[in-house]
């Protein structure tokens, strides 16, 4: 018998200890022996729990009970949460999370702690909800060098997108439907202004590259200035437009962004809509795979845990844990010198003027019809690939000029 | 230093020795141990090989060799391959294969086998090429009562399928191009008849539902029936036509069927084109999942042998092998009781007459726009749901009557 401790009963705690319920005899097929949750921490009050004989507010009996082998932390945060991994990692105890933010903040840290009491930090549900993406990276992939990864890492800002691509909704009205479908949360920001995206992508960067991705490092952009019109423009470029998180082993160096992208309508990531994710893993040997699933969600991201549970359980005694390097200097690739191109839409007072001006800036453009006649003071094109700093020089150089009035969008262009 | 030896110097089993070589830094440190290719067993002779000094004829340099702790088995079908693979698990070698023929064979016996002598018989190569699918079914997803599986499981028929759609070719044509690619092989019957489907389909499910399905009672059907004509109905119900492989939990039994289905546009599984695979796993907890990549290759297959025998290596002395349980009674629903909805073309004399019968035998059915005015004597239709002994026997009494000159198709339709 395996005893596990919860920490934090909000969602993702509770939806652990449903899955361990409704499924335990398989799930005790699957470990080898059986589980049992014994403990629930929470300061708070939950009288009419269905688990609230194992509730309890104090932290002594979960760290001070040696039969207690496996801590789950879903407290989220990297405070209370960070003191109390550390803890139970120092005790010999393994821990498993679902929170993206504190391995984000402090992986190195607790995986080399982890290591050094011969236990396992595991945090499967911290990226995908539900979607196996960490162990496949860490194992299935083992065999090869991973180039690149480009992912849709957010389900509230696809849902967003796709509410107003299919329902013509600006992004305000779009936003207020998330947060009434429980899809956003009230304060949206870490979600919105990519913070969630940009944790996900460097905890996949760090495993793939074996060295540690500092999210700080991260260019990172929301989806807070996509408008209708963007939304319209897509259309006509047979394509959507999402969220995008990538990262890309540059020589010895690491490229990392997130930032709105058009996306091609035969890239794999177009079709992925509502509050799906998906990530693309290009390896050496298996060329490009592709991972789908709902993003988020209490019992996806609850089945995730248990996973990570039922991993350990099997090698109990025999943990391999990894650890994140970390490089003294900076291993990161400043955005301004990586090459992408442009999707640009300028308002003009002549048309034909800034055209040329837009010609002569960037070398050859391609032009994107406007949506419908609205848009008959705009030029709308793309550019060739090119490096951002020279792309950013180019746009600069058509601000204040007489034909030009405004530059009303710029959204990277997702290569195929 | 793991010893291992590679069985079969074809096209994966070379791939192997490759992806290890190429690798073998961030392949040993991932293991945390070193791994050598140490004999290649293969009766052929290869004057130019890369690995000529490691090639033998004599198995008892692979089998009388202690050193060698895991084979790798890729010859391929179920005689000397299965004499192999049981002679090492009984000397206490793990063994790692892309073998789909021998583990749908006799995968019950093997695992068996492998449990008795305390070594694992891993194969996540034999389904989805290089996809990690076997590891995410047995750990990632082993919080979750699986429901259902679907997927595109066969690159070869999903390539002419594509080039059938997008560039008009009839059958025939389609197959000779991917012969001509290197998709198809000179005998094709195993592929273009949905015996390679049904192998991967009975190896998917039998981890699923913890419980061995036996290939010989999977329903399957092959492509080689579907036309041009068949292609642009589709296109008029915004539909591909997909070789699609399933299964699901009935109660206590299993109900699994290999045959071409109508897609509709939103399924995740119409965009799978080319020679991509795709599988799409129902579970109570994650919803659904997909996972998407070459379904084949060289490489991409390789990469997923390697993942196993670094699998292997992390875990050498504490291996917990599954095993299948073998149902002594027939576990499987009978395609008959099953319900389906049918996309049905006739060819009437009188199209009116012929509409009324269909009324009558059918119930309410949906008609289906012919797609141009070669098409001005077919009545296109799709069914409801009912179950295919009820389709069946209506489809039946239209035979031989006035109106209906001939059934010119049936092909099922997938569920949402």
């Amino acid at each position: 018998m395996i005893n596990v401790a919860v920490l934090g009963y909000g969602v993702v705690g509770s939806g652990v200890v449903e899955v361990i319920k409704k499924n335990c005899s398989s799930i005790s097929r699957r470990a080898g022996d059986d589980i049992a949750v014994k403990k629930i921490l929470d300061i708070r009050d939950f009288d009419d729990a269905p688990d609230k004989e194992l509730l309890t507010k104090n932290a002594e009996d979960v760290f001070g009970d040696e039969s207690i082998s496996i801590v789950v932390e879903t407290i989220g945060g990297a405070r209370i949460a960070y003191e109390f991994t550390k803890r139970a990692l120092k005790l010999g105890k393994h821990v498993v999370t679902s929170n993206k933010e504190l391995v984000a903040t402090h992986g190195p840290e607790l995986l080399r702690l982890a290591r050094e009491n011969g236990v396992n930090y595991l945090f499967e549900a911290s990226v995908g909800g539900g979607i196996p993406i960490i162990r496949p990276l860490n194992q299935c992939l083992a065999a090869n060098e991973i180039h690149g990864i480009t992912g849709i890492l957010n389900g509230t800002t696809n849902y967003i997108l796709t509410q107003m691509k299919r329902e013509g909704k600006d992004f305000s009205e779009a936003l207020k439907g998330a947060q009434q479908n429980g899809y956003a949360e009230a304060d949206p920001t870490a979600d919105i202004e990519g913070h969630d995206a940009c944790r996900k992508i460097a905890i996949l960067s760090s495993i793939a590259y074996n060295e540690f991705v500092d999210y700080n490092n991260i260019y990172t952009e929301g989806i807070t200035r996509i408008t209708l019109a963007d939304m319209q423009y897509a259309e006509v470029m047979d394509s959507a437009i999402k969220l995008v998180a990538m990262s890309e082993k540059k020589g010895d160096r690491i490229f990392a962004r997130v930032s709105p992208a058009i996306v091609g309508k035969d890239h794999p990531l177009a079709t992925v809509e509502d509050v799906f994710n998906a990530i693309v893993v290009k390896g050496d040997a298996i060329g490009d795979a592709m991972f789908y699933g709902r993003g988020a969600g209490k019992l996806p991201t609850a089945s995730a845990v248990v996973a990570d549970i039922i991993d350990i359980v099997k090698h109990i005694d025999n943990s391999v844990p990894n650890v994140w390097n970390v490089r003294e200097t900076n291993n990161m690739v400043d955005i301004n010198d990586t090459e992408t191109g442009y999707f640009i839409r300028l308002k003009t007072r002549n048309r034909e003027e800034a055209e040329k001006l837009v010609n002569r800036a960037f070398g050859r453009v391609t032009l994107v019809n406007p949506p419908n006649s609205g848009f008959a003071d705009e030029l709308a094109f793309i550019t060739g690939k090119d490096k951002e700093k020279q792309l950013k020089l180019a746009l600069e150089s058509l601000k204040g000029t007489g034909s030009v009035r405004e530059v009303a969008g710029v959204i990277r262009v997702l290569d195929e």
